[in-house]
């Protein structure tokens, strides 16, 4: 039963694109992380300058929005549609992103707007019970600021948090540009992390196989695999098509030294999605094996059975013979026609074997 | 029986691209859905205007159409070409467009004309039997008009005249062109709810498969469900070429605040694609697990055979030999002789439970 | 030994490009199809004439050439390459064109010239044997003419001729690139009924599958549907390349309004081209299932086997134990000795049949 | 053995790209095809003159070449690098382009250089021995002379030769270019020769794979022609490109007038292509097809070994029933017992008969 | 215990891309060989000038720097990171390329800079295990020197370095560039070394696998083959990809005649890919074959059980039947009764023996 519950979940569900039949621009929560505050985490920062903020009051984000700061503002908290759309209006964001904002199962894309850019990825990571599961999150990058929307707290940046409170590397004197591109290199190094995990469990997997054990949730685990494999590969491919524009992009937002980021950035999920692919082929070499490890297995039953037979089935028809009650049968009355017999069915015997040896079945 | 009847339904059939060997641009209805009237179904609409209007006169269409509203005729009923000849004179639709119109194999495309946009695709829907049909519907958009003509009544746009009814969202306020991406989004929202009952059905297939019931019609079963899929890409992939051109499209027709919108319809169609080609995958793999499944299924029917074949053929033989009938056998005069042999019979015996112990067989 | 002659019908035979190693332009006919009479079938026409007119001797076409009206030329013999010849210099066709007329196994290709193109395709059709043969032909296409050349009388193009000689369509009063279009129409629309039938072969196919009769040769079978459609498609895929080249030719030979007609034809060949893709995969599918049928019924011969041997193996032993002769058995002296034991069979038997029952294989 | 041995010499050999580890440009032979001395078959023409030469002394080479006639060399024999660089110096060749001429290996490809245009390509024939050998030859096309670098005498130019001889087509008249595309023409030609013959031995496999005969090395020969494709494919592959460059290069050494012949090339070398992948395709059908067989004749062997089981141990059973000893067993006394016995055998027997009849084993 | 761990070593790891969430440009040491000093190997150069020189200390590399000699810098070991930071500062490398050059599982890449260019590469070699090891090199190629960074001392380059010192080829003469592709064409040298060995590999694994011993590594043998496969691909893939930039690059650090000898070096490149392709084709065809061959050998052990089986049997039947102890048996008394059924008992097993013979299964 674990067995199977385990799977349902894998299965990839295929979500209402939308609140079905509602106007386009409608917006409405799709997912079901249900929360009853928005939460919001601000940092603001320059080069000389660092500030960290919570609050549950969307409208204090407004104030740090006109500063020459930049300010990097954490939207915790999707099912509150009343806030995105007040904090949608207020950096005014079109109607059809407010929508995608909310819309939890968007594929990853990049939309380019006159004053701001529009991005949405996933955020993978294997849950407590090893199941692989992806978060929505979506992030407006504008001149100064950066607003990044997810379904619940907790994510892959307290690294980077860290270094923007410690002023590490070069983060605290870039621009917004910067930090949008520090977020992603956070989540394809995240990326790296899942695949990983991935691979561990392929090892697992193919040592099991190797094993011998007859474990018949191979084939489930395999195939759980394959699924899991789907997933990252629907998170990885559109994000390399959204930073291969990125990096084709002349926008006023994006500085020319962040492109070199930017490639770098596009080398690593280049990387990742390799990785994937090979994954993927070693998945079906799994498959094979185990084909071929069931194959060999009968194989070794039958020729267990066919041995035993092939050795007992002609002793037992001697036996047979001589225990049929003719009147006249000569050899029964011969005083050692038992031991010549018993001497017969030894030498019968050994020819088998000898058979079966030739043969390399034994 | 039934079973057979189904799969039947299922095989896609190739119809006569036009009734065979006509001239091009002959108008000839191609479907199976025979109607004696054709019903036409007029939504008549501006920002402060509504009026829904249904006739069964071709003719009450013209009077909408000089009005500086945008009108939505639906035409329902393909079989009566003269009125569709009648309305594509009226329009001043080609040749080759009106025939397309009742050609109901007609894949999906899109033909940029001076004046109008001429538009096929194809509506999905799972029909009582839980059978996949797809239904042919062409729509023609010219300045201030949508004509949409379906073989039958009864489509996914209810929602969509609600909205128009009731004015929300911004549909009532725009032009003929967000009228036709409304409804081709409404589409491709319903080949969401398509995908998600064959996602539901695959889910019900794998769980039958891992119950490990013998049910022959599992292979019927995931063949009709390859099936399934292919008809939904006929449908999907050409759709997808259509949207892409549609938002590259320079025509005067298309207004520019409209192609954000366009450009999201394209986003989705993308998802629905890749959601297919997911499953696609996911179906393949449903197929080798059946395979093994019936691997090791014969495995372990071969195990029991040779594990009872393999205890009892020994067991049957040394019986055999002291039911040998020579005069001079002295085991069989020993007082106890029996009692030794049924010791020794049961010593095998547990060699050979032990041996298949070790084996992992048992 | 007839499915082995017309599996070898089937397989598609690589002729000679050319006569071997003859010098490049030589005219030599490489087909199987020796006549001694070139004939000839000449339709002349222009909106308010028509003639046809039948003849052997070549000469006669040259008489057509001069008039203001359409002239369409039906050369039917090859293997006389003497008439192709005096035809092709008249008509100042290059040596190259001359060599592909007669090369019966010239893939389908177009070849632009000054005053006229030079197209190949090929006519595919189902023989009384029903085994699919292909029919090598080529036109050329000049301003006032076209010259088509075949194997054999015989072809698609009878309700063409028909809508001619009747005046039906817009046939009469287009130039002779409507009449080129009007030809590959017809050709195309043959393409949909050959994928037809093969889609009914398909059909039957997939119901003997299902009906679980032993036929051998369904392995045969499924290996000659692979084969007639890689004959398809080798007909098929490259007229597409040569419809679609047409498309976005700019020759003067061409007019405007005729652009509209190709397109559409072009819509059509891609749409033979899927359906022969989905045909492909489904062909496929049937292999898998023909293989899990197959597995399934040594599945089921496995399991008549095990039973009957695990039932009866049991019992044989009993019934061995007591047909030894030891002098000292005290069961055997029982009274209901002989009642018990049946009994004991009995209970074994059934055992045994709860035990298969539990496992699901009664 | 003698399979074995025919085997490994199918196997592909990568040999090294050059003695490995040399400075580039160094040239050295890395074939197999040793020689003491380099000959020489020297082909001087233009349209009224014809001579022939054949030599082992490189410098006769120069005199021909301030000639106005056309001039093709054929060298035969690379071991001999000093000859090779003398011959190589005169016409000026780059060094990397030596060093090409002597690698063995080199795939088909294509060079242009100011004066001169290089070629490499592989020439494909069956041995005597029915293995496929390609060997490597490179072509070097001047203004007025054509220089050929093979490894052995014996090729497939001969009727070349002789329509140069006797004046036959229009090469006599033609400049080098010509006499080049002449040269790639044959060789085209011969791959249709290949290509036939390896269409041969497919059918001639199919046809045994039918005769249902057990040849346990037909996998060893579907494999052998799986490689043998694979080489066909590494040979025409490139050359394909080649000729597609060749079509589209606008260099000065090609007249106008021989385009239409090169593209009259490619068209064929398209078409061998095409059949390659075809006949690819067909011998994955043939694995199959292998498969099925085998688990074909698997479940016949079971139906025979089941039947038998099935008919004849319940009867052994009866049997055993009544060879047991109890004292008390009243059957055995009946007078017709016996016969009584072996009429209900005779009854099981049937029924069986019966059972398996009804399951179509019999 | 030997084969798992052999295996295990097999396995493409995935190293995180960088010490993880690091901020980007952190120049920090990813891979397993720590030294304690970084070595350095240094080979200054001209024409007429050469010069080997080997410190431990970085700052010795500087004093070479300004000549106008070409120097090339061999950096042996990557851990000691303040080393390559400091010679990274010196040679102004940005902090990106730094991080790249300590990070040993980037992938190949090529980056153009103003004043340099930076190459990753690869380096793959069999170590005494005959594991398939990738070693991570980059390398800097300024104006008028080369440095390279490897992880441990080693490599593929002894040839140049001697080619260098005796002035072979036109390497002393030549510039920075030509340098790098001498380095470069040493690697794919070494590649095509590699694939041999793979090769030889792939024909041993083939000819185990008709030897008909049966081997249950063979499965894990081509497993490992797959693997070694893939890790070759991701070495190749992306080199193949520099290299054919570096053509295509307008680099004033490369001159015209260089290009000639990248262009040959991008050839090798496309053959080595070509290669690795065929063999993994082999290597599936190998799979397939040994699935055949399982089935082949549990087909021949199924047919000796079948063949004792079927003779045995009725035989064994026969005898029982005159084993009863049926009171009137009349048989039992016949003086020859014994004769006559052992007659028939050979008739039966002769009946047998032919009939197998014409099933052609002995």
């Amino acid at each position: 039963m674990a067995a199977k519950r385990k799977r349902k979940q894998q299965t990839p569900k295929i979500e209402p694109k939308r609140a079905r039949n509602l106007s386009p621009g409608t917006v409405k929560y799709t997912g079901e992380k249900s929360i009853t505050k928005t939460q919001l985490d601000i940092i603001d920062y320059s080069i000389d300058h660092y500030e960290r903020f919570e609050t549950h009051n969307i409208k204090d984000a407004f104030n740090f929005e006109d500063s020459s700061h930049i300010t990097w503002i954490n939207v915790n908290g999707l099912s509150n549609t009343d806030d995105i759309i007040t904090l949608g209006n207020h950096f005014e964001l079109h109607k059809l992103i407010q929508e995608d904002i909310v819309t939890t199962n968007q594929r990853p894309k990049i939309d380019e707007y006159e004053n701001y850019l529009f991005i949405v990825f996933k955020m993978l990571h294997y849950d407590e019970n090893e199941q692989l599961t992806n978060e929505h999150v979506s992030m407006v990058m504008g001149k100064d600021y950066v607003v990044m929307f997810q379904e619940a707290e907790g994510d892959v940046f307290n690294d980077l948090r860290e270094r923007l409170e410690h002023g590490k590397g070069r983060i605290r004197g870039a621009r917004a540009d910067y930090l949008m591109f520090a977020i992603l290199d956070a989540v394809v190094d995240n990326y790296f992390t899942v695949v990983e995990f991935l691979s561990n469990k392929l090892e697992v997997l193919e040592d099991k196989l190797f094993d011998d054990k007859e474990d018949p949730n191979i084939i489930e685990e395999i195939q759980d695999l394959k699924k899991e494999i789907l997933k990252i590969r629907k998170a990885v491919v559109p994000l390399r098509e959204v930073v291969n524009r990125l990096e084709k992009m002349e926008s006023s937002l994006i500085e020319e030294r962040t492109n070199k980021y930017i490639r770098d950035l596009y080398d690593h999920i280049i990387q990742v999605n390799e990785s994937v692919e090979i994954y993927r082929e070693m998945i079906w070499g799994l498959m094979d094996m185990y084909m071929t490890t069931i194959s060999n297995k009968m194989n070794e039953v039958m020729k267990v059975l066919t041995i035993m037979a092939s050795i007992f089935i002609p002793l037992t028809f001697l036996a047979g013979i001589y225990g049929m009650n003719f009147s006249n049968m000569p050899e029964l009355q011969y005083h050692y026609g038992y031991y010549y017999l018993l001497g017969a069915m030894v030498l019968v015997f050994f020819a088998m074997i000898w058979y079966f040896k030739r043969k390399k079945w034994l």
